[in-house]
């Protein structure tokens, strides 16, 4: 057999971006801004490159910007990570999830996960051998069952993979999901993955209840986030990694033979960019307002939208508009009324949320009341 | 069991790095050059990201750089790949190996590696739950043995993995040497990875032959590549592959879920700087009088050299001067003479030529003499 994931295709944001690009539609399928990222951040990055910082950084990531990240993490979720050990700079989340499973799921480990399921995780999971263990959350709030995660544990449990924000929903989980979480985990030899890349986009002055903040869990848990949805700058491919050092000398083992390490001029620049926290902390209003925008304009349509507590994500179902299923829906919707959106079907193995399309709302003003006037036409 | 490579250290050349610093030694270890790349392509990257090129690129890579690539492979070697379909930008060559065999090794499979071999292989190997299958090149020149790796090729072989110019001995295989890989391999389903990184760094007018070049091993090669060794960046960490269409789309599979993508304003700029030929093309001039330099220098000293024909490494065996491994010999160069170097010896399972040392000679002349003069006084 040649194929060591004969059920994969292309993922769903390449073909949901191709298609709004040959289609001419508004793409808010993909989740990506469509505005742009502050010019001192390039000239950091130029500074570095003229300054002759173009070889090889450290496997872990360069000492300041590990720094910066640790800083952070401390001032925000009072939480402390020694910079040598228990901090590693990655190329994106995405390498950061996929490192930590094939450091540490073993052959038929099992490993919990969440449906709706951001595409990577399942695949990375099953390359390793491992089984993913599929829970779901139900719309409208898509909250965990916590009943159901307790019947899920099982012996062969290794690892649960959580993520709050959470996307495609936009929920986001509060102390007592993690309360919860800790109590299930307590005493076992479970590690958690926690992706947190829209940490810092939590709406309505909720707090982000990151991992850090819960030492039960900080304890076993490795923590991604990333700097593409922060600053703007998704093309870049930077995230990084928190974890106790001996979760973290598993992760350094794999990820120093597949990646090795980051691009050195752009860490350093992101090292200078993090020094002023209001970057990351104007975020939420920022976001808020737009997702505050984007529902008023859809307010009146026919779709009905659901909760939106994180992330740039919105859903909205629409039952009453037609019948198809929702791939069929999306394909409508980009070629024929000119909005791309991402079927929430596509992140489910059995097709659930048939009803309900995700929209990126990271977009300029413009662009988000172009899309809604289409919109709101249906 | 908590770990999955539970083997695996720190990669010899973070160590050597941070012992030569620590040591304030000249680091002829690693292998990265002390000089700089051309401020146009600093100039490029700032371009493009003030030009606002700062989202996802497409998966494979941003088409000017695919097509930029296949130019230069089909001048080179008069090779046709397909950009659509055939060519891959990845984060440097490390995480395109990684990636190749995570897509291809199935547990059990063999694959037949040559020692000394880059530290990356057989983890990645490993970690997929294959079986690495050990041929030995011997000093001093480093040629494969073919009898042995027929003798070594079984039903359960699944890939070969080449390197050539080959890192630690600067071996070049030679175009019999690709025949008799290619007859050994027609009429199996062997697939050939092919590290060619040091593609441009050929000496005394030998030619590189790229498994591009002989069609009956492209058909069923994946070719790596990587920007870091021929534009004296290796700390960007950009590479590519190449491939024919079906294994390049297994390939892809564990890409998109792995890394995902890479650096947009890098490749675009990287694209700009691939248009004039002579940048690559006069590389191997440029070493080749480093290598000269080096080699005279030493010629008079206590250490044999080895040939060198390709590569910026140069292997020195030195059973004159000591009975020290090379270990604890490389922490005595670089403590007590100031000169770090690679143990050849951690490119091997069982501890081979232990007498012989890999120095770095991508250094500015001056770094090149003052290390000589520190090593002839042995
Ligand atoms: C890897 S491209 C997908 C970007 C993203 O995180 C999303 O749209 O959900
Ligand atoms: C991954 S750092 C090692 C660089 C290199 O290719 C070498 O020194 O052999």
């Amino acid at each position: 057999p040649l194929s060591r994931l004969p059920e994969v295709g292309t993922t769903i944001f390449t073909v949901m971006s191709r298609m709004a690009q040959e289609a001419g539609a508004i793409n808010l399928s993909q989740g990506f801004p469509d505005f742009h990222a502050e010019p001192v951040l390039f000239e950091r990055v130029a500074h570095w490159m003229r300054a002759g910082m173009n070889q090889y950084p450290p496997m872990a990531g360069v000492a300041p910007l590990r720094e910066a990240i640790a800083r952070k993490v401390e001032a925000l979720y009072g939480a402390r990570y020694d910079v040598e050990t228990e901090v590693t700079v990655t190329a994106g989340a995405t390498q950061a999830l996929f490192t930590a499973v094939a450091a540490l799921v073993h052959p038929g480990d099992e490993v919990i996960v969440f449906e709706p399921v951001y595409d990577s995780y399942v695949p990375a999971i099953e390359l390793q051998g491992g089984v993913p263990v599929r829970l779901t959350l139900e719309a409208p709030d898509y909250r965990p069952d916590w009943a159901a995660v307790a019947a899920a544990i099982t012996p062969r449990t290794r690892m649960i993979m959580i993520n709050t924000p959470h996307n495609p929903t936009g929920a986001v989980w509060s102390g007592e999901d993690m309360a919860q979480l800790a109590a299930l985990v307590r005493g076992t030899d479970i590690v958690v993955v926690a992706d947190e890349v829209y940490e810092h986009i939590v709406f309505d002055g909720r707090r982000h209840e990151s991992c850090a903040r819960h030492p039960a869990l900080a304890e076993r848990s490795l923590i991604v986030s990333s700097f593409g949805k922060t600053y703007h700058i998704t093309g870049w491919k930077v995230g990084y990694v928190l974890g106790p050092a001996a979760l973290m000398a598993e992760f350094r083992k794999v990820h120093q033979f597949n990646v090795f390490t980051v691009n050195t001029p752009v860490q350093y620049a992101l090292a200078d960019y993090m020094a002023e926290p209001q970057r990351h902390l104007a975020l939420a209003g920022f976001y808020q307002a737009k997702r505050d925008r984007f529902r008023a304009a859809l307010g009146a349509s026919r779709f009905t939208l659901l909760p939106c507590a994180g992330t740039y994500f919105q859903l909205a179902g629409y039952e009453a508009i037609g019948d198809r299923p929702d791939v069929d829906f999306v394909r409508w919707l980009t070629c024929e009324i000119g909005v791309a959106a991402i079927p929430v079907s596509a992140f489910h193995h059995d097709g659930r949320d048939a009803r309900v399309v995700r929209f990126c709302f990271a977009k300029h003003e413009d662009t988000l009341d172009a899309a809604c006037e289409r919109l709101a036409r249906l």
